[in-house]
């Protein structure tokens, strides 16, 4: 009996993760896996970890080896063997072997692409020059590592470019490698994922501390010196020598086969599949970050390459194809999470600009807090972004972001959006409570309630930039509620401050036709103050949006940003 | 104008809750506090750490000073004043100052009962000695505190009656100072709240770390020795002495002060509310402890007192009364969490016992897993048990147990289940995936693609309490398919040894007609086993549950207690 053939073309996440789903779903397959690397399912998320040494070895990075493959799961691997051409009438694969030169060909009764993705090229001057390194595979980051180890022992300097997660995972590695490290990014802010004010917020930490940023800013060209250092040259600023360069500016689909062959391609050229995984070519599936997928909010297609979905693909694709399966992947939220240095941020669903683009009446709270019990030693502050409709309170995405706990929330967030939970149904969430992991009122319940306030109208609030922004701020006055000692610490330059204690007593002092923001630290008492100011009569006040411990970090840089320019950043 | 009186009895968390949100609904209000303890607003859930030291100073347990109660929210509030008796009919109620003895009258509009919950007496001869505590107040706490500095400067003896979450924070509090510590337990097992097998694995853990637990014991008496130390009478085992007690034999609702004036109580006397939380007698509401609930899932009665809860009741309560909300509180989840030592356990919605009674037609899964990748450092081990309906794979309750992150999968577990979540739904959330804080197969998806195999009938799987189970383990084989190192490091005695990677080519050694529970040490290699067992024609397998990451840590434990024992512990 001739058995049935899968062919597997790829074998990190997707490719190794459905074959080895399709190994339990039919013992009788034949499974054969071509990888164009000399090893398979790997972590290529723990890449900048290993260029920085945070993962010591090569051999950690390997989830499973290509021998247990064969000998456990009965899965054919052939390893440094590139699949070149897709024949789909014949329904064979040309492949070249990389060490022989040899051409081979594979049968298929199914075909699977799981290619993954590839760096967007540097259509620049100079950039095959040596010192200028991609990052998608355990070669290029051996390749990056040695060159971090002599540029560390010399206290050299790298660039990287690009500010995405790859990008700033790779500059906080070489920056604790003791490297001097300079991300030069095209947009107008960092971590593109995030909305402009948060990014902003991320962006002065690294800056803080000793990463050098520039923003809307683009290299142009590369150029050979001595002592195999390099002369990196930007539109906007002086060129900068630096010992290495790693370019993370973006990737996109690795469809280059599946397009020769005829699939369709969508966004950044990502293949479009059916419910099936299945192409517009018949027995021709493709899983993965080669993969277009859809936005479970918007229900519009995206492009969100990640190894979470990646191996989700894998296990419904297997499924559906050798096991019966009836499942329909839901799609993504496009979440995602980063940690830079001490602190953590995390994203999902939509951001304001997303939330804009796909034409939702939406309102967002900002609103710090604690993650853990605040009189339990070793609680840490984070900040939660709230993004919700104005109709229905429906929760249309959420960032967090601080020093503590950052994924918990997040999760959370993912799992309430993913049943279109509103910020009515969160703020009764029944989360687990004891002093060593939350507060009595967690974050995501007084982020909610704070959006609760907000949206039947028990309280209205002002962001920073709303506040910065020319044409508005000229006639809002800061009224800063704090103790003396908080005041002392720092302050708002031409603030009032009045506090919340005598406020009562004091209110005469303040003028009604007048517009406050109130300022607190966190939010609680300048929400108690606008209460009390609007029972005095007070109609234009508003609390200002996350208080000191969101402002008081970066106002300056903000203030710069937004009134200097002229001009309010999308995704406030 | 008379202003309309809110009078609020009992100010911890509920109490403290309403009067600042009432507050912050309407500034007119004439707003009271009752307390019969000299401070409101504390850290009930802290006592059992401050005990402990590990938060230093009483200070910090006070969340809001009563100071600030009156000078920023103009709430008033009577310390040391005990309600005594409501008069519903007049609109008053009659209360005890404390310190003066005098006799004080309260007038009110709306009466808000928060008097929290109480110890349960322990009607033993001797419990009224000295050295005998309970531990529900600040004072209570500082009794203990002293107790137990005097007791570990001698190395002394300390017995806790209880093995709920007070009687286990109290322990371990009391066994990191130094003292020894004994657990003596009413129950079958300790931590009530989880199923037999979770707080089986923890008792176990407890007891290596050096506990003393006696399940299925009673207190019988005590009597007084010289040097101040305690003789405690115990029903089945010898008399021991010891410095002090604590007792945490469980607590009721506080609702004496109701019940004499005709407002209806149900579980454990906490007061029945309508969806205002209004009593049967009008204008009379009750939030916090003192009040019964609804749990999400059954619809059903419950009580589960706990400080996030006390905090959204206090919440609603108010906006309801005096915002206008129409809100209405969906109930709990019976969520819990608890640090025992470096181990952490969580649980919520339905345990095996909850759903046995609930009429579930129900299955488990147990799943050990990673809290993060498992190739960047630091990762921890935990495990998942997973409870969801046969029928319709609605997630009725999970248990997250081990030496990693826990709270945030309870959390999305909460979460999924607020919204009658499946297992199929579990398994693709889009949640954070980064190597520091996940695998790419996050712990909650990979323990629901396990419940979607068995669900599916892609897998058998059995639970070590139904293999040791008289009746069903005298045919079942275990077939240990790890390598040799993992076997020399521990295995089940009686079990035949074949490793993974050479059970296709030695199948033939074992028999097709036998029963075979199959064990790896996580359940995946067990799972791809299985399948070529089943390939091969075997019929009577199943892959052993939790693999031995979940029964070498207490299989001699667990196979006493069931096979000595000749039952079957429910809630396995």
């Amino acid at each position: 009996m001739k058995r049935e053939k899968l062919l597997v073309i790829g074998g990190v996440a997707a490719g190794a993760k459905t074959a080895a789903k399709a190994r339990r779903e039919n013992q009788s397959l034949d499974i054969t896996i071509l990888s164009n690397e000399d090893m398979i399912s790997y972590a290529g998320c723990g890449l900048p970890y290993y260029i920085g040494g945070v993962i010591e070895t090569e051999e950690a990075l390997k989830i499973v080896k290509a021998e247990s493959f064969e000998k456990v799961r009965d899965i054919k691997v052939e390893l440094n063997t590139e699949a070149k051409d897709i024949d789909p009438v014949n329904k064979t694969v040309a492949a070249l072997d990389l060490i022989t030169g040899e051409n081979k060909k594979y049968e298929y009764d199914t075909l699977v692409i799981a290619t993954g993705a590839i760096p967007l090229p540097l259509p620049l001057p100079g950039a095959d020059l040596p010192g200028i390194y991609n990052l998608r595979t355990v070669k290029d980051s051996n390749k990056i590592k040695d060159a971090a180890v002599k540029a560390a022992a010399k206290k050299g300097r790298a660039l990287v470019i690009g500010s995405g997660f790859i990008g700033i995972e790779t500059a906080e590695n070489l920056f604790d490698m003791g490297i001097e490290t300079v991300i030069v990014e095209m947009k107008e802010q960092i971590l593109p994922g995030f909305d402009y004010d948060v990014s902003l917020y991320i962006r002065y930490f690294m800056e803080q501390k000793g990463v050098q940023i520039k923003t809307g800013e683009m290299v142009t060209g590369f150029a050979a010196l001595e002592n195999e250092r390099l002369k990196v040259s930007l539109r906007d600023s002086d060129d900068i020598d630096v010992d290495f360069v790693v370019s993370a500016a973006g990737v996109k689909a690795n469809s280059g086969i599946a397009e020769k062959c005829g699939i369709k391609t969508g966004i950044a050229g990502a293949i479009k599949v059916d419910d099936n995984f299945e192409t517009n070519i018949r027995d021709i599936f493709a899983v993965g970050d080669c993969v277009e997928m859809k936005n479970r909010i918007t229900g519009k297609e995206c492009w969100v390459p990640l190894g979470s979905t990646a191996n989700k693909m894998g296990r419904i694709m297997a499924e559906k194809r050798f096991g019966g399966s009836s499942e329909v992947f839901p799609g993504v939220l496009g979440t995602m999470i980063i940690k830079v240095f001490e602190m953590t941020a995390g994203k999902t669903g939509l951001t304001e600009r997303d939330a804009e683009a796909a034409g939702y009446d939406y309102d967002t709270v900002i609103v710090p807090g604690n993650d853990s019990a605040g009189y339990y030693p070793g609680f840490k502050e984070i900040i939660t972004k709230l993004i919700y409709e104005k109709k229905s309170g429906r929760v249309l995405g959420g960032q967090v972001f601080g020093w503590g706990v950052v994924d918990k929330p997040v999760d959370i967030l993912v799992t309430a959006i993913s049943f279109n939970a509103t910020i009515f149904d969160l703020s009764n969430l029944d989360l687990a409570y004891a002093p060593p992991f939350s507060n009595a009122m967690a974050s995501t319940i007084a982020s909610s309630n704070t959006g609760r306030n907000k949206l039947t109208g028990r309280v209205k609030t002002i962001h920073p930039v709303d506040l910065f922004s020319a044409e508005k701020n000229k006639n809002i006055t800061i009224l800063d509620i704090r103790t003396d000692d908080e005041v002392a610490e720092w302050s708002i330059p031409g603030s009032i401050h009045i506090e919340n204690t005598y406020l009562a007593e004091r209110i005469g002092e303040l003028d009604k036709k007048k517009e406050y923001a109130v300022l607190c630290r966190r939010g609680i008492r300048a929400y108690n103050a606008y209460k009390i100011l609007e029972k005095a009569g007070f109609e234009k006040i508003a609390v200002l949006s996350g208080g000191t411990v969101f402002s008081s970090h970066f106002w300056e840089k903000l203030r710069q940003d937004t009134v200097l320019k002229k001009s309010l950043p999308k995704g406030k």
